[in-house]
């Protein structure tokens, strides 16, 4: 594909999936790509740190490469640039100041700010190769410096919404570029790649706005401390727990690693506000009187290690909840979260504490716009074709379904899967089946890759009912025993109290090898597969489970 | 405890989760057993199948227990009622008709029938023991006869409300009995055991009769198959979706065996109506015109081997979702379930399904009311003291402050949980300390309460990184090595591809055996737990994770 009179677009990550989002973009021979996250492991995947998009593509087109543009800081979309860097070192990677702000702990974390170089955007458009300007709209989100991008290219311009909303009275007074985006659409878009998160909802999303009103009435009742939890990049809301926390005199503790680190950024690059004087270090909470303390904290998706969490277990080290405090739980539980969010709440009500979550009053709004909003984008750019990304499968539907009652014909909505190659001219946009390789790269500890299938079933199997060790050792002659069985079990049933079921384990043994025909013939792996088979109906007849049985045959 | 001026109740389940709802009322020497639930594990119980309360204290009181009086048919009110009949042979069993016909089904499941005395009860009042006598109150629910409880003892009148809502306009007509529990209140009540579940919830639930609505618009417009799933015990929804049905001249199959079995009940008893030829058999689906078919079945919390599941996952032998099907999930996922549950949706998107869920349109309402409901109940029995039950920590939390603002003085608000000895007179409520033994059963298979914390422990290790385990030989005289090393591991890393680790690991095993100062000191332990810290130190530095490293060292 040497002309560049049509695009690819290449979904690596961030369909049928909120997280990893990730779309490779090519116009003749070169790519640009737009976005490096990374998702959490769902409930299968045991064990695993972090998932990331297969970047197979990425390797095998490494000279097209031009660069990695990113809409903003959020871990769904800066938090697999460390590994991409790694691979392909040196990919210039373009975002606004708080983004790369941000990426920059993120590649030091992981070693890799020396493959980086980083680039702001030009105020209009930058020049990225022959065939990429790209031109960053400001929009709104829930953190600050988010874009949309438009990608002109000599195929015409695509337009990637990024996540956004439209918030009319921002915290910031940063608001959505409304007149650049109707200028892009007036000269014409080709593509439109929007976020459809909340498509499922309905009319426009509040304004950030009515959280700091909340916050207010809260602040003003509290009698002890605040406590407010948010996500540790959510730079709006934190700051308006500062301006809440200045009005009413309190000073405020910032706790949790990722929060005073993005926070100290922000403040940096001017995204926040904190008058001299109103920070506190976490050692001086307990010096102030209650009334004039407020902690900004993570912890609002019930993470264990996080410092709500550990607060609300009574083993937060500098922090006590005591019966009068009050907690703001300024967010929503992301699905999978849900559990560990409420065990944090009902543990904080179980310490005396008043709890304000989402649904006793507004503590949250979503940093995606809802079905109204994302009307009103599609109209905006009225694109040649349009494409909903950032979604699980039933909010692509929805999206489809609703851009159809827009008045886009079917055809011309485009329902793309993780791997796709999208070709996209004026005249249509055609499915042009899979590249090679692509899906999710798992992260375990050191391992990039490396938990396979296998793996992760065999962890599954453990989790459900553990193992059952079986060793023997065989002369090597006679093929006899001459020790063992030994027999050792965990996660299976509590050994202390199991001895008789061992002992009858231990007699089934010898009782299938003296049943062997012929003793000489040491066939190791058909007496395992035997002991693997007969143990296991003898343990489900006693017990109803099948824990993994491993024989460990030696000969001596 | 001998005198009858005083009660005691004991939760033994229900108060700080949702699930297992259980109470022991004593009155002198009598005991009387309110519902026999069971829960479901929560994430951290691996493996686990079941979760019943500890009932050692009603095995402890086995000759004061006259009676298990059961409120309704749902699972975490009856779930339980073959284990304690396996401890408690003979305990008589009273209920309403339905309730008590799905026990029987439960009951002959754990082959517990002929330990069971199931009586019905009278249509006044029920005399069970010199202390109790038991007058069932009529209540709106979720599946038809719930009933309240008024337990008229010699030291006060106890009304537990089971779980309840007050629905206008139910499905089979039955109305909450308002009049007689007016009645009762006005009597005088001395203690009020209310179901606190949707507190948080302003106003009152809508009738269940709108999800009827729903199912007519759905199914009025479906020019294919319809196919609803919902709880297997909710025989007012598949009613609606059964009168809908004939309305629109569609044939209704069910599919589930739960769901089966019990809607086969609710019609032998009367409370399912279903016109003959109405329903056909799974093998007739295919044979009908697409939209002459209903498809009524369980699934609707995404679990993986129901019916719905299946057919989401192209797995089901006898429904195939094709493109134009009309799928409605009409339930909310229970906490714990969203994943399961948006998983089968997204699904049922990909296989071109229309799909109709909570949000989308109502097709689901709860079956306990709202804010405004607890209220109400709390103003007609106006008891002297209140205790809410059937709730997480935050809604009994929020419960009691509610009582407190229609009035009731904080220390006539009971803040129980479990094991917990509430003693109640007509003077004051107090808590009289805990129960020797009381909390959670575990059950895993064959297994009932032997899965240890050190069990559950270990398969969350093995869960995390699996495990490694190491065999070796030695002789006894000597000690030294005449057989293995062998190393062997599952879920940690994939052997295949790991050679090179095993190696290292066996290299470092023979470097720590001939460290050894003494050879001839054959300490098997210590020489076990050197290898558990060396070579987990090794795994780790090379891969990041920790897996369970299990030594088996024998003597030849």
């Amino acid at each position: 594909m040497s002309d560049t009179d049509k695009l690819q677009i290449i979904p690596l990550g961030g369909i049928g999936e909120i997280g990893k989002n990730m779309t490779a973009i090519r116009c003749g021979d070169e790519i640009v790509v737009i976005d490096a996250g990374v998702a959490f492991p769902t409930a299968e995947m045991m064990g695993v740190d972090l998932v990331t998009p297969d970047i197979s593509y990425l390797r095998d087109h490494r000279s097209m490469i031009k660069a990695i543009v990113l809409t903003h800081g959020h871990e769904d979309h800066i938090g697999s640039l460390a590994f991409v860097l790694r691979d392909l070192p040196g990919t210039p990677v373009y975002g606004t100041p708080l983004t790369l702000g941000f990426c920059r702990h993120k590649l030091s974390e992981y070693k890799q700010l020396n493959n980086a170089v980083l680039r702001g955007f030009e105020p209009d458009t930058t020049f990225i190769s022959d065939n990429f300007e790209v031109e960053p709209i400001r929009v709104s989100h829930s953190i600050p410096d988010a874009v949309a991008l438009a990608l002109h290219t000599p195929a015409g311009t695509l337009v990637h919404t990024g996540d956004f909303k439209f918030d009319q009275t921002p915290i910031d007074g940063s608001l959505f570029d409304i007149a650049r985006m109707s200028r892009i659409g007036e000269e014409g878009v080709l593509i439109l790649l929007s976020d459809c998160t909340n498509v499922e909802r309905p009319g426009f999303v509040q304004s950030e706005r009515v959280v700091g009103e909340t916050f207010d009435r809260v602040f003003s009742g509290a009698k002890r401390r605040v406590i407010m939890a948010c996500f540790a990049s959510n730079v709006h809301r934190v700051q308006q727990a500062i301006d809440v926390s200045v009005r009413y005199g309190r000073k405020v503790a910032l706790l949790g690693r990722s929060m005073e680190r993005n926070m100290e950024t922000a403040k940096q690059l001017g995204y926040l506000k904190m008058p001299e004087g109103t920070r506190i270090r976490a050692e001086e909470i307990e010096s102030l009187p209650p009334h004039m303390v407020t902690i900004v904290t993570t912890g609002s998706q019930g993470e264990p290690m996080a410092s709500l969490s550990r607060m609300a277990a009574d083993e937060h080290q500098k922090v006590k909840i005591v019966k009068g405090d009050t907690v703001i739980v300024s967010a929503t539980a992301i699905p999978g979260n849900e559990d560990l969010v409420w065990r944090t709440v009902n543990r904080l009500f179980q310490r005396g504490a008043e709890v304000i979550y989402d649904g006793v009053m507004p503590v949250h709004v979503s940093g995606h716009g809802y079905a109204e909003e994302l009307k009103l984008m599609l109209n905006l750019v009225n694109p040649r074709f349009v494409m909903p990304v950032h979604g699980e499968y039933r909010m692509l539907a929805r999206y489809s379904a609703m851009a159809e009652q827009m008045g886009w014909p079917r055809q011309d909505i485009v329902r793309a899967d993780i791997g796709d190659i999208i070709e996209v001219d004026e005249n249509a946009v055609r499915n042009r089946g899979k590249i090679p390789q692509y899906g999710a790269v798992l992260i375990d500890g050191a391992g990039v890759g490396d938990v396979s299938e296998v793996v992760l079933r065999d962890r599954a199997h453990l989790a459900q009912d553990g193992f059952l060790v079986i060793v023997l050792g065989l002369d090597q002659e006679t093929g006899e025993i001459v020790a063992g069985p030994e027999v050792n079990s965990r996660g299976f049933v509590f050994m202390d109290e199991s001895e008789y079921l061992i002992e009858e384990v231990k007699q089934k043994i010898l009782e299938r090898l003296e049943n062997r025909t012929d003793t000489a013939d040491n066939d190791y792996s058909s007496i395992a597969q035997d002991l693997r088979t007969q143990i296991g109906k003898l343990l489900f007849k006693r017990t109803q489970r099948k824990p993994m049985i491993l024989p460990v045959i030696m000969e001596v």
